[in-house]
């Protein structure tokens, strides 16, 4: 199968920023992992700090792949741009976040792009990107 | 590992009920295969309509079980007990929603658990409770 | 035609509490003579103080009676697990309340069981369930 | 017993207005069904799609007959001068709705009648009519 | 000076409604004593329960007289309509209420007239009708 | 094709009020010069102040003209009897509006009739209706 | 009659402070003129920028005079302690503002005083005081 | 005197849970120094999980026993049906909480019960509870 | 134990005003009462109508008595300056009502203060002072 | 006239995404059939899934086109930054959208850029564009 | 230059109070420094507890220091009464606070004074005073 | 010390966009004033339009300038992912605006940014810029 995970605006500074939120590690060493650990799936990769540049590559990858797993940081508090671009593909897409949203600010409880997703995991740290592979397996199942 | 799996209100008629939307398998039938799939841990399963048997539950395993399954039902949106409870006891709880409810009614997107949970999966049909069995073994790694 | 009147929590008090709003007769009192003015029905009883005990009850009958008669007292403004029970079985269900509740506290205008049954029946004094008795038949007629 | 049955804005479509939600039948065919069916009691009608002609009729009749039942439409979420008109007279008033209101837009939810109304019976068809005459007998008994 | 009196909606049953909070005297002979005591201007009277039509009088005298006194009633509350009317005339607009407004309930604080008057007298019974001649004056002065 | 033009509260006032808002040109002349750019089509013309009236006439013509451009004037916010009207007939409807309601008072911005029609022309000036005539023809092609 | 008009924060700056608003003369040389006009009453006259000291001359003449005339300025808006004070006291308090507040900031909407006054006269310029002085007889006859 | 103390949910695990917040003791070593220091009253003790148990021993004791001491834990935020309870008995009831909810979440802030009872003691620990005790002597006496 | 009360606005009148609802006794005869209750305690008294002279008595007295017993009336509910005093200071702060503030105006039941105050007693009327000077001594222990 | 068309994010879908609310032509198709329709005018068009680039836009052509028509797509309701650009430039701009937003999701109903054009024009499919170069030409008239 | 320094409530506690949010430093060592930073200008310091005395030096200095520079504690979030007084001096006024208040509880984010100041300067410590010098220097400019 | 100043859109039109609010200077000529007043400083400047791309600086050097002064224009009301930028680096950031945002639209009083920011300096003009460098030297002092 071939999965596109998409990171949004400030998960290029995981393992840097804020560490006590969102752990040491940096994405790209955890991807490795995840790629050895699902040899079967073709896992690609994109991260963008803008919003146009995510719903570019939606867009682009929407009709093809098996399955986005897309973690939009802020922008899912924020975004319907994003969201419409879900709504427009054909390929189901699964929320991600590493922390637990609902345990911190009241803004980040409100989302523009749970409703237009398949379904969401969340802060359950790097391993939510793993469940999501779990989880995109049996979607098309 | 010990794992606790506890359903709320409405839960017990799976595969009965609005079957749009929480599909035709019951939840026995699933809870086998679940725990064939996992020989490993011990899945225990407990399910209530009533909001004081769910609290008693989560207060008599919450010491001792190595995580908590919840789907809470519609307790999930009005049930500041059943949060308290889970703040009170030490066993991590996994909340799982087989419905993506953030694309249903605006109250379903009130929520007094998520909070005070490790983390969610919703909206992945049955397979969000086989998901949460593999968080579980994460958090206690 | 079976119907099932679930009366919810402090309506077994009635004819003993607040007397100015809810009137001096008890329920049971008022329930035979119903039962003789529609000798043509079998008409059940069932109270309960408990949330949990009130969708027990809807589970277990609201796939075989012909109509439900419901008054979930103070919890038609908070629960929204006994709406999910509605909508979950086939029996159509008609809400009834003795007293205008839209003439009372703010809070009892909101209610979470009035979009998932048939139709409302409001302030018309125990005379509220005789009338609900009356639209059953032509419900299903 | 004298009643007046008073419909508001766009009840004249009745049979011939998204007859998915009102029904295929025009009121005044109902209306004479309802008189046959009760010989013993002269009911009256008025329809008008103008909200000061409600208020001049409720006046003109609300001190000399024993009940109107009142289905004001669309200016029940609206009107607080029907309302007033409401207080003001002597006639106890039931408000009426075809359809479950409270199933539909939000707005409809607000209505600034109901609380100034004996009572309500909404969602029952045009058998709401029936009820609401059914009611008037033992409000005045 | 010509003066137009316009009361909205119920007024008309001034003496006969709620006369606790409205007091026992009809409008038409408040104003006879009204005309005595100011010979000096000539003082209209209009009332009409229709929002169009009291549109339609503001219309028609406020390029000509010298000040229309308004009590739109229940109209108050709801009608941007008449506060348009008023906004598009030459004449000046004093807001008169008989009752305490602010007293009684919440929606009844809400305004669209108030901010497009000249100014308001509340709550001061039939004076206020006398108080808001005594305005005019001073305001063309 | 045949079209019908109604107008609501105050508009019979254009080019005589708030004319830095709406100009100075009347209706009727403004009338004549698109009658004339539109020989094609059958423009017939209705105003009122009476929200009652413009149901009226809505209902009288809804189900024959071929479609209605409306600028129901403040009505547009405050009107949910107007948007029943329109959910009840079979022609469409263009939502017009001469000046820029979104760029006024916060309360303009609230509308019962945009989600009913079939769409809306803003801020135009009386070109919005010369627009909205040209919309009609591509509507119904 | 003994009538004492209280004035609250920054009336001590009429004639000088925003003289678009408030009008050029100062409330000292209209109050002579008041004094004048009505000699057959005694009139005291109190301004403090401090809501304790406006709440203690309410307290200390509100049970000896036979009505209070109050603009409380900024504090209509903010004080429940000066709205207390009137509850507590016997004399009527007619409630008094010079300019329009209802055309202004949102927030001079909000007033816990008017609900607690007998009356309110708005937006008459210095004429509402003597307006009030006006309906004070009334009142008390 | 007869006095019932009733706990709500979660209050079971007094001394076990949160400590931070509610304490290291339980509740039953508790109430054994409560009954001592008050020998001349008859202290007994309810604690359920369950909204439907609570509101059941309110029915049953709220007519014999001379007060209740309420501590409902998280219903007291949710729970209109043990509000209803409250109103409907005879005994007086004393709200009671061990942490200050005002500095906590904000969902604490709300209250169904607080209105319905005689009076709350917040904040004090445990000690609430004699307060409670030490109040309902002065509120018979 | 050195103790200072504190009374905000209108308790002056206490004994004077609103009977119904405060009860009639003075509160310096109360304080009498109180102070011979308690000879340990040294017990001091301040009342104040102005918001800034009970900030400047909570900052003289702070730091140096034992504890603050402050019934802030009506600037309970305005007052952050008074919370942030609170704040401020050393000695722990009970609050007190005489009146149960959370069953009237819905704006009572907005607090600054009780978030900031160690607990509150509401309601039992004088004796909550008492019971507050029995908390204080708890709270010490 | 030189016109400038800006669509923006997921715009360039256009008949391939959601086909049911915005049709099946794509965007570069009906611009072909537009500025054939228009030879007199140089309609050139810019569209992009960024924010940022769309500001870059307005900035670079806001001051020397005619006029802007701009469909800023789900960025009409989150941009106060484009708003911003709009304010700046010295061209009219007028809003278009092909669907009716305002029978869409209530997020759809919020509006930055509505308040900073000229007009709106909303709901007429692809219309829309049209509409809005004929409405540019009597702006610039 | 002729600046006047304001503090309003518990600033006079600077250094003592809260010592993480406001520092160890009191404010008449910090104003000595701050004179001799700028020997040019001649800096008078006022602080009061109480909003009427805030109100009443604004007034007494409004209209002849060149400007004020004010940091009203807590009355920036509640206190009108000190807006209006900024409104009618002819004196610029520079807001200034020493914490974020931006980052501290909901309520200090409304402020009524902001938008009647020239500025603002936030959260710099005791040095936004001297910013706000700095300011002044350049508004006069 | 490295200091960065970031302004988001519509900065770079200053001193040609609505210059009554923003003045006439554009910021290229203020930057060199700036520069040769703190030749002490090195002060490099970044603008753009793009949300992401701002992300992209802030990221890029804020962990190695001494401090960043951002005006992150309309971004500030609608931006949580530059919040987060801001959360994730270890320079601190000064936020700065030209105008008084506090006076202008409501929604301008939103900020995502200013609780994560040092502090911010508000409507002092261009010279706004100078008064976070004299900040920034404080801050880091």
């Amino acid at each position: 199968m071939n999965i596109l995970i998409i990171n949004g605006p400030n998960l290029n500074l995981l393992g840097r920023r804020q560490t006590d939120i969102y752990g040491t590690r940096n994405f790209e060493t955890y991807l490795e992992e995840l790629q050895q650990l699902y040899p079967q799936h073709r896992i690609e990769y994109f991260q963008s700090n803008c919003e146009g540049a995510i719903i570019d590559r939606i867009q682009a990858d929407g009709y093809s792949v098996d399955a986005i797993i897309l973690n939009a940081g802020a922008y899912t508090h924020t975004s319907i741009a994003i969201a419409d671009a879900i709504r427009a593909i054909s390929a189901p897409v699964i929320e991600v976040h590493i922390s637990n949203i609902n345990a911190r600010e009241a803004y980040r409880r409100v989302s523009y792009i749970a409703e237009v997703c398949r379904g969401s995991i969340i802060g359950m740290g790097l391993d939510s990107y793993r469940l999501a592979v779990e989880a995109v397996a049996h979607i098309n199942a």
